[in-house]
């Protein structure tokens, strides 16, 4: 262990007006002082932990083995939900079990322990009271063994798979809108391909400049996976596409 | 005074889009090198003191003693309206002097001056000019002496009070609506009770999970008052509720 | 240079939500281990390069020497346009080029390289891929004219300037309306003139706070332009005012 406290990464659905998350890095930099407090996201919307899942799944492994990351999406709080530490791939994780951190739980070799809920913890509110302690005692130093008895079921969830049809295509789906208007599929990118979507045919192309202004297209996303998008637009509007959408791969 | 900067938050109702948080964070990094800048939120509605204020409440005593916290949600900003800075339990604020600082200014012993208005300051931008300066003047160190003199009578406001009626309930308020729909009243929470809330009695519940999913609940929210809740729903919408909305407490 | 990496600041149109900003924070935190990252704004308007422009021109030069501005605003990203590091007025800065880093290429003396585009970098991405690894590597150390062949042509918009005409008055335009509704033009703010704004003629002030509650007004704002407020409400709204409106300044 290093001598200097750990980055600590905050991924919540909190949005920061109400000033949860002002309370939150109170927490932090009391119990964790000199951690470097790094924000990926306030505004996964209100309870999707599906959203929050797939930003974290972006974001977390592309930080150095030490960091922390404190995710807190949490519909079921002060249920009888586990809480949990993982350790992955040399990052460590705090956040409820309920397949919030399934990208890290998929990782050979991953270690799981569940937090105590302290008598004195808010119901409510165990983002500050258990999640954030537990990062700060994480980034500090303490060992992942100290902080709560070993779990072998965490509550893993998976982006949806696609299938193989008899004709040779392959169906998938959308998986996520994001900010641009992109609907993001659970097809691995290929290019040479004809999307079917909505009942337009698109073909798979290198990047958004390859097509007209205004023109959709079907792109290679950075995280591999297709995307439908409208240059200068949006493709989940276009083709009114939202999580769940069914597309057709015609593989070339 | 340790020789390391001390951490410094950022509260305010600017928004990040127009850069006006940039500058107040460029000026911070060029006044008080290597202080870490923490944000608490730049998303308190325009103009709304009582949502900055509520926020600042949540989070300010959180933080560890040195802390400085730059909050401005100013609307008066260029009028005869005094600047503050603060000593309040070990920690250090800057502000407009309208009520924002309130929750340290109640706190016995806090010690109040009142920052001079540089004639270069914008007369539209004190948060750049005024308080970012004064915020890193205190965090490498300044005495809050040398930056002002003593005020005896800053602006405070308070939340509304709870009244007991002669039947023995208790009459309340809607103090915030948060991002889950949540009304978070003036009633400190106990068990036991049931809550009247638009002619609907709802009994006070421990925590979201204990009622069924889009079931109205009350429930001791995380700062220990009373809160209207919908499970996977919004308890404002529900009953429609906003600040200022009537509740009645039947205690049991 | 100094041994400690510099601070990082991130300027895109991303927002958060989807976890892309999670992503270049990550690369920054493995390759220039230590840099502090602060957030200037990623609530840009998607692919709204001048507004993008605008916010990096109020807060660049508010940071010290040896900062590296990492500001992606990039509808053209995957196409031939170039990405650039730019050093200016001991700033260090990325992005692409299509006028996002204009603020800085104005300055005398700036230097600007082109970033190579590696194989392995995603087409629509480059944030995470090309100008994040170039952001870690200027905040490490590296002397721009490791990090490209320099550019002589970098694209660079300015503000559009305002026009006297032959009775003496001046023509400008909104370039901009902030949060608080402030339709902020391109003419110098100076006191005694009177503004037309949409048939009315408006006084210009010192403040805000000489007008009357819900009365329009004309500021001199904080970067020295003029601005058409409404106080308490919207001036861009009052007079239904956007980016390319055109004003009337009638110097005293």
């Amino acid at each position: 262990m290093s001598l200097a406290p750990a980055v600590v990464t905050l991924l919540t659905d909190f949005g920061t007006a109400d000033g949860y998350v002002g309370e939150m890095k109170g927490v932090l930099a009391s119990l964790a002082p000199g951690a470097p407090l790094v924000d990926i996201t306030h505004e996964v919307p209100a309870h999707d932990v599906e959203s929050g899942r797939l930003a974290l799944a972006r974001s977390w492994r592309r930080f150095p083995p030490g960091t922390v990351h404190l995710a807190v999406v949490d519909p079921g709080v002060g249920s009888a939900r586990r809480a949990l530490a993982v350790q992955s791939d040399g990052r460590l994780l705090v956040g409820p079990d309920n397949g919030l951190l399934s990208p890290a739980l998929l990782v050979a070799g991953a270690r799981v322990v569940q937090l105590p809920i302290p008598p004195t913890a808010s119901a409510t509110f165990h983002g500050r009271d258990v999640f954030a302690p537990a990062a700060a005692a994480l980034a500090t130093g303490a060992p992942i063994e100290d902080l709560g008895h070993p779990v072998e079921d965490p509550i893993v969830k998976r982006t949806p798979e696609a299938h193989r049809r008899l004709d040779g295509s392959i169906e998938g789906q959308v998986i996520a809108v994001d900010r641009f208007g992109n609907a993001i599929t659970n097809l691995v990118g290929r290019l040479g391909g004809v999307l079917e979507v909505d009942g337009a045919r698109l073909p798979v192309r290198r990047s958004y400049s390859e097509v007209d202004e205004d023109a959709p297209a079907v792109i290679v996303g950075s995280t591999g996976l297709l995307e439908v998008s409208v240059r200068d637009g949006s493709g989940a509007e276009r083709f009114g596409l939202h999580r769940g959408s069914r597309v057709v791969l015609h593989p070339r």
